[in-house]
């Protein structure tokens, strides 16, 4: 079981430190994948919880007391541990471990992370050559290995970010194992990652959170009005605003730099807008708009080959309303691309959105008329222009 | 049928001048309450389209060939057209209808077309005393005659915005007519409602375009990485930016003042939360994303009295595949309170988010296992939290 030049399906004994979703559905997928796996976590609860795990999972997968017990020898090591643990964890590891061993981490900032791996192996007289670092795109509020899933990886983008160190087997290594797990390898540098994290993950946060706060302040007693109001655009916008304040601030801080720059980059294109409204430049703030719908279309298109329209189907709020109208499209092959409850404001009714095939819309309104369900409204291709009065 | 004392069931002639979805769906939602209606557009192909509604409707719609037509002697006039027009529409309307008649329109903005039938009216000689402008919460992206429902208004808030002129009777008339329509009042000054309408539908507007335009800028030819990354807190935060720039031109320049002043409380709020980052101050930019998680659930609280849970159900993109789930909940009483579908990153292959009452939670899981379908997480409160890793 050496490494240095394997990079496809020989069985690997992969050592992970970290029993938390994601080391423990870690665990699960390289079983699965047919690798010995050893895991270990400081914390003795998640350990015995680790253990029930390895009683279903079968005896390949062994639970260590300490991290070097399930590093030595491995061929491969996986740091499912906070990003200030990692650095220490490899170096740990990698002492005792296969000399070619992989060494991988799943840390959702990467620049920070991956430099203190590279001068802490460095500092520890061993190479970087072997090290590759990761970041699974998937995961679920619930942490610790009762939540663990093996299938979590499944059709999940996996970002890899090999330093100028790391060694083209090590690289073609850590793809094997993202292939094992079910995941799309997706090669980045560190750099490149923080900074499309920064933009697409922990800008938002920010960007919402700030609106909600400024929202709920300017609003004041009048709750009740902005409840009637705030259409399907704030609820989007603010949703993710309703986050765990302490989920977000290590993720913040271990990307500083690159949320900074964001931050900046968005503060100088407000202010212009701001100018744009103030002085009524219409042409200005059209040019403005239009930009950001192409942009948002273009980063996220639905369907390009299939053009889609949405369903608005008024919904009795009872069990089994949505199964009996999806249920009748699908008895007649009507795939469901995508669907969403859209509340009437401030009211029990509401409507359930369903997203299908533009050239099965009309066919799909005609059945769901014939199965007694009334006033199904085509829309166009977004959602969120629910209105022709301003929401 | 005179007006100032109507209060409740009197039948009315209404004129309704604008055949657009708002002003079609009110002529039927009226005859269906049992008014009589004329209903004009200045467009002889919508006018048309209103005739073709008026068969299906029955005899008590009528399309008139001019506004003036449609309006003598009625009772109650209602402009659907675009803000510009309200004032004109509503004041040759009232030089020919019964002398009490309530005049109302249904603009997104308020102050600007409230202050400007008030002059008009004033300035033809009339009186503002029956004048309650409206705004109602409801609509689709679709347009015209052909997309018209009765039902639109069902539940919806309709806010009503009287001035110093406004007589309670024609207050009260407004309200009746709300509540004919199916909808539920809520009164507002003018500029409250400019206020509110600007922080809570046009800022979220400019914030989700601004992101969507400086992301897709920042990333340039990184478009497939963005992808991969992008999460579904990008996904919601941008929505609305994918909106028809033409929509949204009018509704911010008729909101200019609110909309800057909105904007101006955004920005120097994000320049404090810049700040914060930039120094680290862990503990600040803690109590920010603190307040703002609280304002979120505090504005859109989700079941007070009933907390929920999401569970996540991985999914095969095949016709049938939702309705097997929902329906396997459905009858046994699990009652489905919001649904929505999570899309793999990239991949086909997504999940369905099903949020349920948590004392559902656990046995809507084990029936979803029973019914083998596998891999089912119970997620906490909020379906944008879905990553221990930073998405």
């Amino acid at each position: 079981v050496s490494g240095a030049s394997t990079i496809s399906t020989e069985v690997d004994t992969v050592a992970v430190c970290g029993g938390g979703l994601i080391g423990a559905s870690m665990a699960l997928a390289l079983i699965d994948a047919g690798h010995a796996v050893r895991v270990h976590d400081r914390d003795p609860q998640v350990r015995r919880g680790l253990g029930a795990l390895a009683g279903r999972a079968g005896g390949t997968l062994t639970v260590a007391e300490t991290w070097e017990e399930a590093a030595a020898g491995a061929t491969l090591l996986v740091a499912a541990v906070p990003p200030g643990a990692i650095a220490d964890v490899l170096v740990r590891g990698a002492r005792v471990a296969a000399s070619d061993a992989l060494l991988t981490d799943v840390a959702g900032v990467k620049t920070s992370v991956v430099d203190a791996v590279v001068a802490a192996l460095a500092a520890d007289g061993g190479s970087a050559a072997h090290f590759v670092g990761g970041h699974p795109m998937a995961g679920s509020e619930r942490s610790g290995p009762e939540a663990a899933d093996g299938a979590l990886f499944s059709g999940a983008t996996w970002i890899l970010t090999p330093t100028e160190h790391s060694s083209d087997a090590a690289l073609a290594r850590a793809n094997a194992l993202v292939r094992d797990v079910g995941g799309r390898a997706l090669v980045l540098t560190p750099d490149e990652h923080d900074r499309i994290v920064g933009l697409v993950s922990h800008l938002p946060q920010l960007v919402a959170s700030v609106l909600a706060d400024v929202s709920a302040e300017a609003v004041g007693a009048q709750r009740d009005a902005v409840m009637a109001v705030a259409g399907p655009g704030f609820r989007d916008t603010t949703r993710i605003a309703a986050s765990d304040p302490a989920l977000w601030l290590d993720i913040i801080d271990g990307n500083r730099a690159a949320v900074v720059a964001a931050l900046e980059a968005y503060t100088e294109r407000l202010a212009t807008v701001t100018g744009v409204v103030l002085a009524g430049d219409q042409d200005a703030l059209g040019a403005v708009l239009g930009r950001a719908s192409a942009a948002r279309r273009r980063l996220l298109p639905k369907g390009v080959d299939a053009p889609t329209r949405d369903l608005v189907v008024p919904l009795r709020d009872r069990p089994g309303e949505i199964a009996r109208i999806t249920g009748a499209l699908g008895s007649v092959g009507v795939n469901i691309e995508d669907l969403a409850m859209r509340h009437a404001t401030a009211a029990d009714r509401g409507s359930l959105l369903l997203r299908v095939r533009a050239d099965d819309a009309q066919r799909a309104v005609e059945l769901l008329e014939a199965s007694d369900v009334r006033g199904v409204l085509i829309e166009g291709d977004d959602p969120d222009v629910t209105s022709v009065t301003g929401r």
